[in-house]
């Protein structure tokens, strides 16, 4: 049994991994972050979209006003679509390609530029800045992506 | 090849990663139901939001009448979006917590604490039930995934 | 150092865990496809969400009517949801899956076939194809998801 524990926690002790593990956990706590900020504007904006969440007003025509949809909410809850449409990739690409051998300079070089690309993208989209700063941070860590995908499909290719 | 095999078969007969696999499992079958829950409800609340899937109602404004949209439906809808929110996280951060060594009895009582939260986060939103159930279940689950991605930061942190 | 490297390097080496690499990759990038498909439609379509992507298009009214929503825009994002809904389920139990030592053969034809019918499901998707395309192209993937469910459960069960 502590064999097996200590081949296991190995995985964990090599570096590329180590680094996978970080900016996977960073970018995905960053992505849960957005559901704070959802919550924050939907109390302070009072926009809700479920009847029973404004319950708490009162009843009848005092609460229903509250059943609406407020721009910055909306905006926020766009930044999250897209984390969870660009970071699943990452977490799906990154860790085959953390298990493919790269060199530990190159895979720090695509976790560090997609993580900053991404948390560049989010301050794009909330602030807002103007165009093309959302689109670059978007494809940057797109980019990204396919350069580790492309590295996974001719390390293991296997149809 | 059966030594690699081997050694392959011993990761998940490690009983973390064992836990970890089940409750992964549980959690993201849960999050399919919703589809089967949304099917459901389009179907016998006639409310769809593609034209080729009202074709069978027959043709023109017959048909047209079905392209609605449906409160029960917007319902899971919303309850299906924030499984993919949540689960995602505790997909990535769950994984490098089972790889980062945890006792048996700690990681279990996060695996089974989230697994709880999700399923009872469900039932809050489809019921529905009265605000704060909804609220604190998903706080749960996110709280979870903190503790986990917590975990992981310090054993494995290499920025 | 060169050890451990080694020793992870084969995990990729494994033809499971390859094939699991190649499809699971394909289908992501495919996913990933779903962005550039809504962009292209956003700016031919002239259909856009946020008012700093208009801005471009001059400033008050002239750049506002570009601030709304277009079927075949709302088309691509629904199909790209739909991907997210069901690859995070194959992203995950595919893994487990793929470490639960299954036969090379039949782990193959699960992940040909639940790639194959997400293609499917996008061609039917976008062009669009009368049902039940759509609808059987979608079954086909999430009851081979449920088929790798099943062996993970069955092999690694630790409630």
């Amino acid at each position: 049994r502590s064999g097996e524990m200590a081949k296991l926690t190995q995985l964990i002790d090599n570096e590329v991994l180590r680094a996978y593990a970080t900016y996977t956990t960073i970018v995905l706590l960053k992505m849960m972050l957005m559901s704070l900020i959802t919550a924050y504007f939907r109390i302070t904006r009072k926009a809700f979209v479920n009847p029973e969440d404004t319950a708490s007003f009162g009843k009848g025509e005092s609460a229903k006003k509250y059943l609406r949809t407020d721009p910055d909410v909306e905006r926020v809850r766009r930044g999250h679509l897209n984390d969870l449409e660009n970071i699943v990739p990452f977490l799906g690409i990154g860790l085959l390609y953390a298990l493919s051998g790269p060199e530990l300079y190159t895979a720090l070089l695509h976790f560090r530029i997609f993580a900053g690309a991404r948390i560049a993208h989010t301050f794009a989209y909330l602030i807002p800045l103007p165009q093309p700063s959302r689109g670059l941070s978007w494809a940057v860590g797109y980019a990204v992506t396919m350069s580790m995908a492309y590295k996974v499909l001719t390390t293991a290719l296997y149809l």
